[in-house]
């Protein structure tokens, strides 16, 4: 159902299999998920997306799993199937406990409702606030 | 430029103001930001609203500064202007570096973009992401 | 700090003047909205949108009040500033009393809360709501 | 397809048994909806949930069929399949007509048009409209 | 699992049966999509859609190429399946080469990083932008 | 009003003051925007974006005006102010005229009025546009 073909490893261009090679490397696994299956018929693209992704993701000042918190957060709020999925089983497989994920959905939960609340009244930001 | 009134504790109706008194008896603070004061208008969201949020936001299974992140990667996804503000100041207050804020604001934006790209090309799910 | 020229009645086209003097008497007052002037820099758009607007408005099987409450949930969901801020107006001047006004905001924020956990946990569509 | 187990009434906990049951009284129906069986995960969030959900739908200053047309135009701006789903369900179950449902889908396509075009243009807010 | 049937042209009403006619002779083509098909439940909407887009999309200061890169561009930002699928679709009909959608989709993503990047650090706008 | 320091070029630390350099010499112009301003305090991020953006937005497949007009359509959808006025700005300098802006507007409005149609009613994506 994809608007283009997921691409197996031996029917992706030379440079798409490179990054298939170094996500299997940095990841210590086999497996290659349909994301980048569909990014092999964008190398230039995959090559730039995969360099950032590698460096964005890891742990740093916030550490793994906090990082997927964040990103299942977004990927929520902007409702994409593939990256609620993907992310969520990431963070589960970096150790987040059930506990984690209730009080991860009740806080972006209520920030959904809080959001609505100060956006449908408009209330003008206080001056404590600003920089 | 608020669709309601921003009312001060002299002017907001008795059950708001026992509301104003529990946040700043909880935020050990006299300051009372203009959220609240929107709210004080609908005393009976605020009262409910109030209490859901202090559960929710009571450090448990994930600390404070942990459910702020999570408070403004939703906030900057729904685009709201007042929660942004707050939330980026809470995230200060309960001891963000800005070496932190970097790397938030890093992992949004590579939510954001990835979302995009497996929303706009419809990736299926895995079926190793499934329950 | 609109992208275009707002255009008072003088500076306006003579097809965008028309439009003018129809919402001016279909709405029985000389007041015309920011959105309108700044629509008059397209005649076509504005022509075609007008027409459709005061179609679609008209009380019918929904009286004229809930319409704009329904107007005012979308433009929250969607976080558009001119459209909360008149839309609001337009629900004050139908009627639309703080009760009301309680509630609306109330089942609106309550909406982006279910949404979230809803779509935060995909949850699967019961067979019994299908069609 | 959930990140979680859709719980029925013997798997679930204790605490999420009593929700079920609320809700059953509370509708007079046997039918228990997925999003419930998600939401029996987790307790806290259920009952607290629940709770604010039982008192923001009842029928107030505004009726319960009103308040379901405005569930519907948060849920598709949203874009929350389940939501969508439900809450039509929901509506026609409580007496909305096709005549009633085709002016309410027409006022939110209308809403998102000129959401866009005031947000594109970034037209100013008008002081007639401001509190 | 639509909330509305879709209507073949032999159970359409007569209105809608008319508009089936033009969209047929326009593309000229036999194939109806399912978004018409579900619009056919509701005439007035559809005669009024139609004939809007008819006018909007027709080549003119944008070729048709364009408009469709356009349209794909909003409805990923808005995750509409539908209007995904057919847009990608239609603009492969009009000469989309695999080349240009790998620009338009890296175009798409750039934007959603740099959207959130300035939406959330809230970066003011220089007046060297404002009209 | 930023939650970041706008850093100007003396304040800048020296990596970013690099990034300034490029742009200034790429664009040929003195002129820095507020959001490298604001993105100077993060220099791994700026550099990052900064390479990633020269890249995608340099003509190829697709020329650089249609770049910018998917750029606006994005941010439109998005509601981000400050990408809204920056890249309106950036496709008149390119050439855009206000037949063009005109259509741009027009098809971006018509995108988010089927968007929420089809998302509303959930219609079935037919199998003739699936890959």
């Amino acid at each position: 159902m994809s608007t283009v073909k997921l691409l197996e490893y031996s029917e992706a261009p030379e440079r798409a299999q490179k990054v298939f090679d170094d996500i299997q490397q940095t990841r210590q696994t086999d497996f290659i998920n349909n994301f980048w299956k569909a990014m092999a018929n964008q190398p230039n693209t995959m090559e730039r997306l995969w360099s950032n992704l590698k460096t964005v993701m890891a742990p740093g000042a916030l550490d793994g799993l906090t990082k997927e918190l964040i990103y299942i957060a977004v990927s929520i709020a902007n409702n994409c199937d593939y990256c609620i999925h993907s992310h969520t089983a990431n963070a589960y497989a970096k150790g987040m406990t059930d506990e984690q994920y209730e009080e991860l959905m009740a806080v972006i939960a209520m920030a959904h409702q809080t959001n609505a609340l100060a956006t449908g009244m408009k209330v003008k930001v206080d001056e404590a606030f600003k920089k």
